[in-house]
């Protein structure tokens, strides 16, 4: 088995999956396999499923012929699982997977440990959409599937911007910005753009961010109060850890969101040694060494007091 | 005429000049010229000069060692000019051009017409620090120098965003990138940190933004009262455009700056079709398609109506 054109040769029907709360790198995955697959075999039945596709993705399958919201009845020929680390972040899918005659997965986390048939499973890869390049032959990438891996691509990197972009990364998105696509565009619209809903809740956080311990943590608040003022969700508040981030001289940013009375949802980053994560999980929470968050309990001053004598033992 | 070597050949004193008001392209190609040189000929008097290196490249010659802001009297065997469309630019370096006896530049600008002896320019290429790659010999480029021609195709890319960004940009990079450089560092550093002052600069310009023109024009203002207020300089309003550019639905985003008593620096930014350059020579400024600049005089309101005609009608 040397890639896709193997893997799919003779199935009648290939459903596509990705995880729960799909990001660019599972969206454009999807996209990409479902397009060279049926380039490939026209005459398969090939439906991509991911539980909702965010909004900002929807130009890659502006006639909506890729994704399906239903499962279907009977079982597939393959499933071709996409960037989830593990069985149980395909959501309803999961039971499409369990009855189908093949199954595959294309991923790039390290925790994953092979549960599909077939495992393509390259944790130096910077992102699902990197693995299944790979496992494509070059001169079938046309523009369309081209645009599709290199969203996944730079979602996944942050823009060619986090450790994990090594020299085939950047390899790759050359030979997918050379299929002609208008890849400045695709940053501006996945990568920068933000709604005015967002450009001013941003302002105001910013505006109103308080550096601690000689500028080393800065703190920002988001009240339920400001999200109502401006028309806000949840979601809209994404990001705007990462602007106060790259404040000067800070080694850990903070962004409360108040999410119940005296209730906070915390997101942590860090730009030194400082491991967040383990201030995370202390309270309850998790994630990664730069970048974790968890849910407390108390006032604003009790809540940010808590953390920052965690990050000053660290320091 | 191959490559720097052939270059310098028999050299004994070597002056490396870039343009004035350099940007990170200009001193990254002096960097990484100046440290490729000294590799190949240690005995040769090497001296790089610019006008006044921007603080935030100051890590690239942390030994200063590489950087003089005095010029030499005597005649010099070579003069290396980067990044520099025409001789003019070179400032009080331009005497030591005339007298040198070889003379050379390494540009990626159009509009270089080839005011050297030998002329080493290639307008396909992102950057300065892009055609000097090709002028080095991929073996001797060390840790130092990868990280200072990196820096200037980050640079002058927008982290590998802007057209200018090719296949071999990308190969270029990633080739750096493998000489063990922490571009994710520099890319933060470099590109995207902002001192705390233009974080609350950012964030109340942001918040007081508006949109006219049904959402296709986003202005903000920055009075002399805020900058006072928030002890900031004319050089920390830099990039808050590019924030209000990026805003769901803009067309057109102006910065206002307030200079004088209604007298106000525009600064124009076009995610369309919309050519902003011709609205800025109207009202005697200048600039590119996408990006242009004017001073004009009036009220805020006059300053805005004046524009938005001027967008209307090219609407």
């Amino acid at each position: 088995m040397t890639g896709l054109r193997e893997l799919a040769q003779g199935a009648k029907t290939i459903f596509i999956a990705g995880h729960l709360r799909p990001d660019g790198d599972c969206v454009g995955a999807a996209v990409a396999s479902y397009r060279y697959l049926k380039k490939l075999y026209p005459d398969a039945a090939i439906h991509a499923y991911v539980e909702k596709v965010p909004e900002v993705f929807d130009f890659l399958d502006p006639d909506h012929t890729i994704f399906v919201q239903e499962l279907p009845e009977e079982p597939v020929d393959l499933f071709l699982v996409l960037d989830s680390s593990s069985k149980d972040r395909l959501g309803e899918a999961q039971a499409v997977f369990d009855t189908a005659k093949q199954t595959a997965c294309v991923d790039h986390h390290v925790s994953n440990l092979g549960y599909a048939k077939d495992n393509f499973v390259k944790p130096g890869c910077s992102s699902a959409c990197e693995v299944l390049y790979g496992l494509m032959e070059e001169e079938l990438i046309d523009e369309k599937i081209a645009e599709a891996l290199y969203i996944g691509i730079i979602m996944d990197t942050g823009v060619f911007r986090y450790s994990s972009t090594t020299q085939k990364t950047m390899e790759i998105a050359g030979s997918l910005m050379e299929k002609g696509i208008p890849f400045w565009k695709y940053i501006d619209e996945c990568f920068y753009q933000r709604t005015y809903t967002q450009t001013q809740l941003l302002g105001r956080t910013l505006l109103t961010s308080m550096r601690l311990m000689d500028g080393k943590v800065i703190v920002a608040t988001v009240t339920r109060r400001m999200l109502e003022f401006y028309g806000a969700q949840t979601e809209d508040i994404e990001g705007i850890i990462d602007q106060l981030r790259v404040t000067k001289g800070v080694e850990v940013a903070l962004l409360l969101h108040e999410i119940g009375d005296q209730e906070y949802k915390v997101s942590m980053r860090s730009n030194t040694t400082i491991d967040v994560s383990r201030i995370a999980v202390y309270f309850g929470g998790g994630g990664h060494v730069k970048a974790a968050g968890c849910t407390m309990r108390g006032s604003l001053h009790d809540v940010v007091n808590n953390i920052t004598e965690h990050i000053e033992f660290q320091m």
